[in-house]
């Protein structure tokens, strides 16, 4: 039940896939070289591997707990916590000006990957306080930034999401929570749930972002403004001033990431709990939607996380186990190590590859560039968190399978990491929301352009691998192609069709982000197969460059058929998903 | 949280699909009619619905404990025991000599999947139950019948299965446990692994069949024997003697079926747990295959089961939970309502189909008539097993997403069916060892013969298709012609090449049976849409047997469709399977 931080695949994926090569020359990323990063996920491994890691297991069978409003995180968390803190990792990707490291988003995620692979429970709290940062540092004021900034990006304080009401899941516009203008801040009073470590005893204190209508705000999505509500209030000098009216009411009994405390919030029991308001008021749900990339992104990465460490756990279980002798000479388990590991690198290359249109789009000096990153990067999302997460479940499902009766027992580890990954697929907006977004906002709304730009670029990449000698992955283009192929083909459909019937299209859209997940895959696995090529050619590790060689010939052979049959789900399916009467279903 | 028996469902399958009228003419079957089999189900339904249904949850929750050895199950789970007993549902389908019903497997499975889906946990006794009378019924001494029989059939005392030890589980000719002459009996000692309800409070007499080794045993599979191990010996008046030397030591945490103890026990820790043989020496594990079609049908029988009340609880919430409009509008939570709907359908289809073949191949008077429909069975069985058990984690997974936020949370029951599916693909005999057998045994033995059988039994049918208006599932005969054809296709290539080359052909077993799996069950959906024409055409509940034509019409365009990709992973997938070296899995 360890972790290993996979080092070389993902050398690998930022190097021989040529990702790093395009963010390095951005502004501000001048001094990002292979060798820089290198060293930094050296030692974001060792403290993955070796302090958080070693967490997961306890963590889950001690979970966290709450009493009179105040939780408890599970032993050694809050150590885990502070050396992370003190290594400086909380703040990766933000601006040195407040403390930050300054560096891309893509090796962010490559950090991010090995912190929740380590303990998908515990990496969920730097994980919001990253999206906390991304609020501020995008809608806040001067002021605001000024006191909360340097302690979120040092992580010396952390940051939660308070979205979610009973009533109000995916439709936030439904949300009743109030704030009352009182003097320069508003008192908030309402009732918050799935608040992740909405309260805990890792830090002195937490940042809650809040979502809240003020008094003559429009009904539905357009009246919800966004608030700062901090546990404890700070004085002008920064130091900690009065207890604010938040407080945590309870905690869920969940499937899985049971160390993650899950909150009911309860606001503004007493007096209201002060709250400062974010950009203008009314405006909340756009400032909640220009980090959601990010959020989703990390809920992508931790999808592909689990995944690498059920890999490794099931590959260590099946050299060990002999039933007719090693399992791991049994085809059938292969069937499943190779499946697993295929996926995983083929969600670690695609993931990276939006991770490094991220920094594109946020930091390219041409405009045009950036504007067209930044559309690449509307289209992948949802694409990231919904494949990756779904791959994730999938991934540790066939984990616990290689172990046989043992995977079911819960000391063994491998039906935590299912539990786990079984969240990922739900929240930052669920795997159906995500296709609904897909499709409605990021194909049709442009009449397809985005996707079609992107499957030209697809089919570019596949004419130059003609010129590659792929070796075991010699029929990695022509399945490829084919795949691309159904991915045109629904798209066109999508188009034609959509806007006439747009419950037609949307019946098919969980399939369209799984066809279009499947093929971008398929596109990393291919930039994998070329770099493993030309490995070899520059005479790397020949054992190595061969495996990546095969294990895109897996992927070709394996999962790009899929393609074609989710194709027609979509243009042939759509009439059934519809046609039964509700009370007949 | 609640069931409710599907009867018109499986009245439907039982009657519309032509499966009762299969069996019903068979020697012994004589009074077996729609009448009757609706009577009989409606009191299944109201017993697993009413008194076995509500203990699902609570029993989750307390799980099973032990103390010194003595187990105790979840409250209530006893009483449950005795109305299921005094209703006479333990010997469903035995002999009436014995105190049986002498009711066919048809229509036992029917009333098997409404326990299961009660309580999957609470049902195992029973279950394993059946498989110690099947046992004893075929190997069985006149005298142990005798004594044995009356008493399981009555379900007065239950049965186990003590196979596995730590170092064989799938390999049993690994296992190690030995057994002495002694007399007209003999003396056991060794230890065994998940046995399911090893010990229990529920009766006042456990029959294990044990398997150990004799001393002077050939190594391997063929030096295993098979003996009754009771918990108290049996006096020869019947009355209950010494307590017997087999203990429960402890109990395993499990991902799920908590309420089902599944016991470490200590055979023989004094002076040797009196044993005795059934059979033949060294012919233990021929005895047990000869249950094992039952038993493995029974675990496909619970996956169909499971996905049946994750189906029921996700229609319900999505009725209820309202999102922009009640959720159960919106197009990909009916996508996953269908998937749910359709798996299921097609399950319950195939596995009542191959249930009626067990019937025909024990009861037919023409002995060819039966060595073929035993052929069948072995052919279909493995596929029973696996194909529902993984569609049942699959449907029960959809059930969690339609919850969102909610499916996550333990309370709220959903996440409990998919904790307790998970168990079905691992135990009697993972899915991967049914592929193994489907390919190895059922395929390339008879070099493709039974497999070309069904197929062309398929073909037949599909072309009496042609002649029958199928309304909105018109395009199925297309989407199921094509699935044959790809099932074919895969068939040839295996027959071809497995005998070369075993490990190709094992590489893509898995995938086989998947295919299998889908085209079976669209069979079953083709089936069930030529009986939906028929009863519109003869005046039937309209919108009952257009929602069925829907349902198939649905199966066809979604499900059929990725019968090619799986043959295709077959036929070009498997060198990639088996290229990487171990060391560099």
């Amino acid at each position: 039940m360890t972790y290993a931080a996979p080092l070389s695949d993902i050398r690998f994926t930022l190097d021989d896939l040529g990702l790093l090569q395009r963010v390095a020359g951005l502004p501000g990323c001048e001094e990002v070289s292979i060798g820089l990063v290198d060293a930094i996920l050296e030692e974001a491994g060792k403290l993955a591997g070796e302090v958080i890691a070693p967490l997961n297991a306890t963590g889950d069978v001690q979970g966290a707990s709450v009493e009179n409003g105040v939780v408890r995180t599970a032993d050694g968390f809050a150590e885990a916590y502070r050396a992370f803190t003190d290594g400086g990792w909380a703040g990766i990707p933000f601006d040195p000006d407040y403390g930050g490291q300054g560096l891309p988003w893509l090796v962010t995620v490559a950090a991010m990957e090995m912190f929740a692979a380590a303990n998908t429970a515990w990496t969920l709290c730097p994980t919001l306080t990253l999206g906390a940062v991304e609020l501020l540092s995008t809608h806040g004021s001067k002021e605001q930034k000024d006191i909360f900034l340097p302690r979120l990006v040092s992580g010396e304080w952390t940051g939660t999401m308070n979205l979610t009401e009973p009533q109000a899941g995916s439709d936030l516009g439904a949300l009743r929570s109030k704030a009352e203008p009182d003097g320069d801040h508003y008192r908030i009073t309402g009732q918050k749930i799935f608040i992740t470590y909405g309260e805990h005893d890792m830090t002195d204190n937490i940042v809650h972002m809040v979502l809240a209508r003020t008094p003559d705000a429009p009904k539905g999505p357009k009246g919800i403004s966004l608030f700062i509500v901090p546990k404890f209030l700070v004085n002008t000098d920064g130091s900690l001033g009065q207890r604010n009216d938040v407080r945590c009411v309870s905690l869920e009994h969940k499937l899985g990431i049971h160390a993650s405390p899950t909150c009911v919030m309860a606001l503004g029991e007493n007096d209201g709990a002060i709250g400062y308001l974010v950009g203008k008021e009314n405006e909340g749900l756009h400032c909640m939607f220009t980090m959601m990339n990010n959020a989703r992104m990390n809920i992508g990465i931790s999808g592909l996380a689990i995944a690498e460490r059920a890999y490794q756990q099931a590959r260590d279980y099946a050299r060990d186990r002999v039933q007719f002798g090693p399992i791991i000479q049994h085809p059938d388990v292969r069937r499943m190590l190779m499946t697993m590991r295929a996926q995983t690198e083929a969600m670690r290359g695609f993931a990276y590859e939006a991770a490094a249109y991220l920094d594109i789009a946020k930091r390219h000096p041409d405009t045009d560039a950036r504007q067209a990153a930044q559309t690449r990067v509307d289209l992948l999302i949802p694409v990231v968190k919904a494949w990756c997460s779904d791959s994730g479940v999938e991934v540790a499902s066939l984990g616990i399978q290689i172990h046989g009766g043992m995977g079911y027992i819960e000391e063994t580890g491998a039906a935590q990491h299912y539990r786990d990954a079984r969240i990922a697929p739900i929240y930052e907006g669920t795997n159906g929301i995500q296709a609904v977004d897909l499709v409605s906002r990021k194909v049709l709304r442009d009449g397809g352009t985005a996707a079609n730009d992107y499957i030209d670029s697809l089919r570019s990449e596949i004419k130059t691998l003609k010129d590659v000698d792929l070796g075991a992955a010699a029929q990695l283009s022509t399945h490829l192609s084919a795949a691309v192929d159904a991915l045109a083909r629904a798209t066109a459909w999508l188009v034609e069709n959509g806007p006439g019937n747009q419950a037609l299209a949307l019946a098919g859209a969980s399939h369209y982000l799984k066809l279009f997940g499947i093929v971008a895959g398929g596109a990393a696995m291919a930039r994998a197969a070329s770099g493993a090529a030309n490995g070899l050619k520059n005479g790397g590790d020949h054992s190595f460059y061969q495996s990546k060689l095969s294990t895109a010939a897996f992927y070709a052979t394996q999962m790009l058929p899929q393609a074609d049959a989710l194709a027609t789900a979509i243009t042939d399916g759509g009439e059934a998903v519809l046609a039964i009467e509700e009370d007949l279903l």
